[in-house]
């Protein structure tokens, strides 16, 4: 079913699943758009710890057993909002397991799957799912043009069925004209080649930003290696809070956004996210260059 | 606040304001489309009762003091969906009054407004509003074209902010192409020259419709006399239901929408609804004949 970009997916996730106090287990940092349409219907948000594959898995299961009332497991398994990982083949197979053995349904969100640097094929978690048990929220937004609002909802029959309803609700129907617009666009146009161009440029920016990380940042403070999509992740040492150096980088007209945002439950303060996505090579090397200078004060 | 069609602007005002067992007080019959997006957030219905000039005031009051988890009252008081009627100016008033009397918002629903037949001015419920009670929903839909999805909710800037705050969980933003395009278009051709030619077009429509009515169905069925706006609404002698109307038209090729589903808590299964909107004068003489024809036959 189209939606207006996947977050409509994501606010019908919440109105079809959740319930006052129902449990929504999610990434630990997990995308603050997901959390603000979730926390609409009322949830407890549980987070599960994350390493460089991901999702840890064993975590996912003690959160699985303490929480009977989990309602759906959020992932964005693909080079991840905020963090820029990606999890790996492995997990994604026994996170389909667990889904099943418990029956609590995945929300997979992959707005930037297609947005890869490397060879290496990431198929999405939906790819593993023989049982139905995955909701896969798609978007053309960060590969076409975020301002058409396109995007959709990939499931079983009877799960898109129920979003469909919701649709109806919300706003009757996605807007055609755009539909049409985008569709002609991949008739008239190589889209994959549009892609490899969106790529080539993201890939770009993603290497002028960490080489330049890796030449201002101090050595204590810990970061993301991206492989695709848009974001690294920062870590400053414990203590440290991400809107006092965000204040003091502010002042160098250098802006990202605080991490704390992006855990359910708060806390965390020492992180924040790093976009690429947005400026040219020139501006990343010089904001970083900047920031450094704010970090290397410290 | 610009949303997707008016329909957004009806489901952020259950998402807003509706905990489950809150009251919503409607006309009755009321928009079936606003019922289901509310229905999402799990209100109990109270229907007003109306007449040709639209929901009965003295009722109104009685619902207000009946219910004081209402909240708020949602009105379509210009040729209204699906009975075509117009609330009168002094009706539009006492509305007002009372709502600010019980502190009770309006959500007022015009997307029909525009389409008006008559030189009668009609200034929506929410220009009589000073005290900012009225929450109004606006819609190019019916103006100009639906599958744009531009639609917009006018109220006082504190409740917008609430408003924006949903849309953000929802969907981020309405189409920003889109947006330029009815801009540009508005720039370019003149606006209300266009508006009043889709008036001519319904108003052709409707004449065709009302007189062939007038022709072809036995005197003892009622409908309303629409003044602007797509529908008329039929109502049959007590015990006939127009699902079984539907079935023998349907075997002469012409459909309708049964009236019992604008009724939020039912009944009222001798009512439906015409719609003349979409269909050339020549189909719609030839509609109500065949649909004549299924009337008398009773």
């Amino acid at each position: 079913m189209i939606t207006n970009g996947s977050q409509q997916g994501l606010d019908f996730s919440g109105k079809l699943f959740i319930n006052e106090g129902d449990v929504v287990i999610c990434e630990s940092p997990s995308y603050v758009g997901a959390l603000n349409a979730f926390r609409a219907y009322m949830p407890k948000f549980v987070e599960v710890p994350m390493d460089d594959e991901g999702m840890k898995i064993d975590d996912l299961e003690k959160a699985l057993i303490g929480n009977p009332k989990t309602k759906f497991i959020y992932v964005v398994p693909t080079f991840q909002n905020p963090t820029g990982r990606t999890m790996s083949i492995e997990r994604r197979k026994q996170l389909i397991q667990l889904a099943c053995e418990y029956n609590v349904p995945i929300i997979e969100d992959n707005p930037y799957g297609e947005l890869k640097f490397g060879d290496e094929e990431i198929p999405p978690v939906k790819h593993f799912d023989t049982a139905g048990i995955v909701i896969y929220l798609g978007t053309f937004s960060k590969t076409f043009c975020p301002g058409l609002r396109i995007g959709w909802v990939a499931a079983s029959p009877d799960i898109v069925r129920k979003y469909v309803l919701a649709k109806q609700g919300a706003d009757l129907q996605t807007n055609t004209m755009s539909q049409i617009e985008l569709a002609k666009f991949i008739e008239l146009y190589d889209f994959d080649e549009h892609v490899e161009r969106v790529r080539n440029i993201y890939r770009n920016r993603r290497d002028a930003m960490l080489n330049a990380m890796k030449e201002e940042f101090p050595a204590s403070i810990k970061y993301t290696y991206p492989d695709g999509g848009m974001f690294t992740w920062v870590e400053l040492p414990k203590g440290i809070d991400a809107a006092d150096i965000l204040k003091k980088s502010l002042e160098c007209k250098v802006a990202f956004v605080p991490g704390s945002s992006f855990y359910p439950n708060g806390g965390n303060e020492n992180h924040f996210r790093l976009n690429y996505g947005t400026m040219s090579e020139d501006l990343i090397a010089e904001g970083i260059k900047r920031l450094g200078k704010v970090l290397r004060a410290l």
